[in-house]
C-alpha cells in the first residue's frame, strides 16, 4: 500500500460511525450515556458489528448477565461471526451466542459450570476455540492482537456522567475497559444503580461509552466459600502435612492458595495445628487470595498480615470493611480487587502456590482436564508456573532453587514452591494418578495444539497426598521423579506400580515424607484440630461480620 | 494477641492523622487537596513518618522530580530511616536521600545513569538493597508485602478535584497508585499543569490525596531514541541475519525489542530488506514496546498493525496521534501508556524478546551488572524469561518448543523465543562472552544472595553475534550448548577455545548458522540498508510529525 493514499484513524472512524448509529436508533432515549434497559438490542445492534471481537465480562465471580441475555437474543441474521473474549465461561447465556450463531470464535481462560455443553458445541463444530488461558495472559493478548471492539462489563453503579464504580468485585473489569478504551472501542456497561454521588470512582467516565441500569443486580457467584462441615479427617492430615512439611519447612510467607476444600483445611488449621508449632508470624503472613471465608478464623488469630484478592466473595463485604488493615480497601470502605494485579502477584511476590487437581501422571503434569469437558485453567498456570523473570530472594525461594540446583550448571538460581495436593483417588474412585492424562484425549478431540496441561511436571515442586510428601525438587533425573511419584500414589495403579526398593531409597534421603517422618502423629488428624466446623462457626469467628449467602446457611 | 483487644483500623488510623497533621500544616493554604509548591516540605514533614515505605515515581523515562527534590532537601533528623520503592533510580537526588540519612533502604528495578555511586553507597553502608527487580515483580510486591505508606507520583495535569491525567507517560502511575490508595496510604502527584477540565482522567480524584503544581514540567528523559546515524554496517548484518535466520524462520509475529542500536537496526531494515524477503504482514505485526522513532519507518511501509506502550517517547506525541489505528490512544487523541499491563502483555502475549547485553557466560547466563556498577534489569527479566504459564499456541512458539522438546520427556510444550544479541567485542574491545560474568564479583561486593543476572542461560534461545547465529534449542546437553556459544564468540578467548570440530558438526546440524548459511551476502550489508539514515529522515519518514529533542536535532 503507498504512503500516501493510506488512512491511519479506521478505528476512530469506526467508533465514531457507531456512536452516530447509536444516536440515530436511540434518539432521545439516550440521555447523555444512560440508555432504558429496553433500548439495549437497539444499542448493541447499532454498535456491534459482524465479526467484531466482543469482551464479554464474564468473570470466575462476577457476570454482566444482562448484556449477556442481550447479546444472546440478538437477530443472527444481523449480527454473526462475533469472536468472544472472556475470562469465563460460566452461565448458558454465554454458550447460547454460540448456539444461536451470533459468534463464532471463543477465547477464555475458564469455564467450569458449562465444560461438558462447551465440549459438545466444539465438537460440533458451532464453536471454534482459539485458545484457553491464564488469565494475566488472556488480559496481555487484549493489549497485543486481541484487543475488543466492543466491551460489555459490569459495576456496582454508575453516576449521571458515567463514571463506574464496581464495588469489591473489581475483578476484570479495569484490565477489559482500558484495552477497549485506549484502542477506538466501545464500552457498554451494566450497572445495578444510577446513582449522583458514587462511593468511589473505579472506572472513570471517560473510559466508558454507554450505560444501562440492569433490571435485576449483576450475578455473583459465591466460588470460593467452602462450609467445614465437609472437610474430612484425611484432609486434616494432609493439611498438618503441607504446614510441617512445606510452609514451616521453607518459612513461606507469601502465598496463594487454590479453591477447594484440601486448601480451606489448611486455612482452618492455621490457629491450631500452626500455632501448636510456634508459626505464627512465621509462615502464612501475605496472601494474594480472594477473600475466603475459611481464612477468617487465621486471620482473627493473627496469622495474615495482609490480602489482596482476583475478586471478592459474597457476604465477606462487613467483615472486609471492619479489617482494613488486612484487605486492601478505598477511602469508602470497601474493597477494591483487581484480577490483573493480584495474578502479577501471586506470580511474582509469592513463595508458593498450592492447589488441588485431578489428575497427576508419572511426570508430574497435572490437569483437571477430562474427557468430554473443556474447563480451562483460570489462575493455575500463572501463579502455578516458576516466575524465571523474579529476581528478588526470599528464604523459601532460596531454598527451592538450592535443592533443585544441586547438579545443574553452575548458576544458582531460586525457584518457586508449586504443590499439587490431591487425594489419591478422587470422586467415585478415579485415581488421581495415570499413565497418561485424559488431557490428551481431549487435545485430539477438540483438535489443540497442546494437550491442556493445567501444570507442567517441570514447574511442580511438591506433591502431596494422604500417603506423604514427594519432594520432586530432590529428584534427580526421570526415573526418580516417577518413583517419587509412585511413591505417594497410594493404592492406584500407579501407587501399586512402584519400584519398592527405590521408594525407600528416595524416603531415605527426605524425597519422600510420610506422616510419620515428619513427626505427625495421625491420631491427631481429626476435626477438631478445625478452627471451624462449620458455616456457623465461620460467622461465630468473624463476630457476625460475615453473612453467608443462603444456600450456605444450613443451620 | 488476644481476639478482643486488636486493633484492626490502624492504617486508617494513621491516614487520618497523617491529614489532620497536614491540614494543621497548612491551614488556609490547602485548597482542597491542592497546595502551593512552597508549602510543600511542610506537606511532606506532615504526611511521612520515620520509617514509612515511600514510593517515589521514578520511572525510566517520567520523574516526579520536584517531589524527589523536596523530599531530598528535608532535615534527616526529623524525617529518617525510610525504604524506598521506585522502579528506576535516575537523579542524583534519587540517591541524595540516602546520603544524607533520609532513607537508608531500597528496592528497585534499574539505576543505569547511577549506577556507579550506588554501588558506591551500598558499599560504604548508606544504602541496604533489599533486592533488584524487574518492573512487574516490583509492582507485584506494592500488594504483597511492600505496600506503600506514601506514594509521590508524576502527572501531566490535575483539575480541582485531584483526577489526574498523565499524557502519554502514564508509565507506572496506575500501579503505584492504586496499591497505595487501597490500603490507606496518601498519594501526593505533582503536576505541571492545573486546569479546569482535563483531556480525559487517567487515575480518578478520589485515589489522589494531594497535587501540587511543579515550578518547573517533571523531567522527562528521551531514553528509547536512537539516532540512525550511529547504527554500524556490522549491526546491519547482524540484523539481516535475526530476520532471516529467526524473525521469518519461527513466523514472529508479536516481540517485544529491547533498548540500543541493535534491535534499532533491525527495525530500520523492516522497509528494505524484509520486504525484499516478501516478509510484510507475516512478521514483527505486533508489539509490546515504546514508540521507538525507529519503528517510523516500519509503521510508514504497513509492517506493523499495534503497538502496546510502556511508556512514551519524547517527539513521539504528535506521530502517535496521528497514527491512532497502530497506538493505544484515547478519546481526547494522545496515547495511554502503562507498563504493568505492557509487561504483562511481553511476558505472556509475546512470542519474541530479542535484546542486547553486556556479558554473556559458557552457560548463556547474560548480565548487564559489570563490577562496581549496580545497574538492575528494568523489563529485560519479565520478557526474556520463558513464560511457563501460558498456554495459548502461535507457531513461533510450538516451533521453539519443538526444539526444545525433543527427547525431553513426553508431554509437549512451547517456548518463548529469548534472543541475546551482541557484538563479540563491545566498547573499549571488552570481550562479550567470558567465563565468569562480573555478576558474580558485584555480588560479593554487594552481598546479594544470588549473582544479578539478567537473563539465564536455561531462557535463552539463541545468541546472535557478527559470527552467526547459535541456537540453544538444539543443543543436547551442556557440552554442546558451551560450543554453540564458543562458535559464535568470534576472536574472544571464549571463542578462541572452541573445538573447532564439534563446532563444525554444530555447524552441518543447523544448531551454528552463518551468514552465508543463511544465504545472506555480506556485501549487501551496508547502512544502504537502513530505511532512515539519521534523525533527519526519521522526521521525513514520519511526514514531520515526529520532533525530536534538541539533542538529536544534529542538522
Amino acid at each position: 500500500m503507498g504512503h500516501s493514499e493510506r488512512i491511519w484513524n479506521r478505528q476512530q472512524a469506526s467508533r465514531a460511525a457507531r456512536h452516530a448509529r447509536a444516536a440515530a436508533a436511540l434518539g432521545a432515549d439516550l440521555s447523555g450515556k444512560l440508555l432504558p434497559a429496553a433500548r439495549i438490542a437497539d444499542l448493541l445492534y447499532a454498535v456491534i458489528e459482524c465479526g467484531d471481537r466482543v469482551c464479554l465480562e464474564g468473570n470466575n465471580q462476577k457476570q454482566a448477565d444482562f448484556l449477556c441475555k442481550a447479546l444472546a437474543g440478538l437477530d443472527a441474521a444481523r449480527v454473526n461471526r462475533l469472536h468472544m473474549l472472556q475470562s469465563v465461561i460460566a452461565l448458558p447465556e454465554h454458550l447460547d451466542v454460540f448456539d444461536k450463531g451470533i459468534a463464532e470464535q471463543l477465547d477464555f481462560s475458564f469455564s467450569g459450570p458449562q465444560a461438558t455443553r462447551l465440549a459438545r458445541l466444539v465438537s460440533s463444530g458451532r464453536i471454534k476455540i482459539g485458545a484457553i488461558h491464564t488469565y494475566l495472559e488472556l488480559f496481555g493478548r487484549y493489549f497485543i492482537d486481541l484487543t475488543p471492539q466492543v466491551a460489555l462489563v459490569a459495576a456496582e453503579a454508575a453516576d449521571r456522567d458515567g463514571n463506574l464504580y464496581t464495588g469489591p468485585n473489581t475483578e476484570d473489569t479495569p484490565a477489559i475497559v482500558e484495552a477497549t478504551a485506549f484502542k477506538s472501542g466501545i464500552v457498554i456497561a451494566q450497572v445495578n444503580r444510577i446513582v449522583d454521588k458514587l462511593p468511589r470512582v473505579d472506572i472513570p467516565a471517560d473510559w466508558v461509552d454507554y450505560t444501562v441500569q440492569a433490571p435485576t443486580p449483576n450475578y455473583i457467584e459465591p466460588l470460593f466459600t467452602r462450609d467445614p462441615a465437609q472437610i474430612s479427617e484425611i484432609q486434616v492430615l494432609m493439611a498438618m502435612m503441607a504446614i510441617k512439611g512445606i510452609y514451616a519447612e521453607y518459612e513461606v510467607a507469601r502465598l496463594n492458595h487454590g479453591i477447594g476444600f484440601d486448601t480451606a483445611a489448611i486455612e482452618l488449621i492455621l490457629p491450631t495445628y500452626a500455632e501448636s508449632l510456634g508459626l505464627r508470624g512465621k509462615i502464612a503472613r501475605h496472601w494474594a487470595l480472594n477473600p475466603h471465608p475459611a481464612l477468617i478464623p487465621a486471620i482473627e488469630a493473627g496469622f495474615v498480615e495482609s490480602v489482596h484478592s482476583f475478586g471478592s466473595e459474597l457476604g465477606m463485604e462487613d467483615y472486609i470493611r471492619a479489617r482494613p488493615d488486612i484487605f486492601f480497601v478505598g477511602p469508602d470502605g470497601s474493597m477494591r480487587s483487581n484480577r490483573a494485579f493480584s495474578q502479577a502477584a501471586g506470580h511474582y511476590a509469592c513463595d508458593m502456590f498450592i492447589g488441588s487437581t485431578l489428575q497427576i501422571d508419572l511426570q508430574g503434569n497435572s490437569s483437571t482436564a477430562t474427557a468430554g469437558r473443556i474447563s480451562g485453567f483460570g489462575g493455575a498456570p500463572n501463579m502455578g508456573a516458576d516466575a524465571r523473570g523474579r529476581r528478588h530472594a526470599s528464604p523459601a525461594w532460596l531454598k527451592a532453587g538450592r535443592e533443585a540446583g544441586a547438579g545443574r550448571n553452575g548458576m544458582p538460581r531460586g525457584q518457586k514452591l508449586v504443590v499439587q495436593m490431591v487425594e489419591t483417588f478422587r470422586e467415585h474412585m478415579q485415581p488421581a494418578f495415570v499413565e497418561r492424562l485424559d488431557a490428551w484425549t481431549l487435545a485430539e478431540q477438540a483438535g489443540m495444539a497442546l494437550p491442556p496441561v493445567m501444570i507442567y511436571g517441570d514447574d511442580v515442586t511438591h506433591i502431596l497426598t494422604e500417603e506423604g510428601i514427594a519432594n520432586l525438587l530432590l529428584c534427580r533425573g526421570e526415573e526418580e521423579r516417577e518413583q517419587a511419584i509412585r511413591g505417594v500414589a497410594g493404592y492406584t495403579a500407579v501407587g501399586l506400580g512402584r519400584d519398592k526398593r527405590m521408594v525407600e531409597n528416595l524416603r531415605d534421603r527426605g524425597v519422600i515424607r510420610r506422616a510419620e517422618d515428619l513427626g505427625i502423629d495421625k491420631r491427631q488428624a481429626t476435626r477438631d484440630l478445625l478452627a471451624a466446623k462449620n458455616m456457623k462457626d465461620l460467622v461465630r469467628a468473624s463476630g457476625g461480620l460475615y453473612d453467608p449467602p443462603g444456600r450456605f446457611r444450613n443451620w
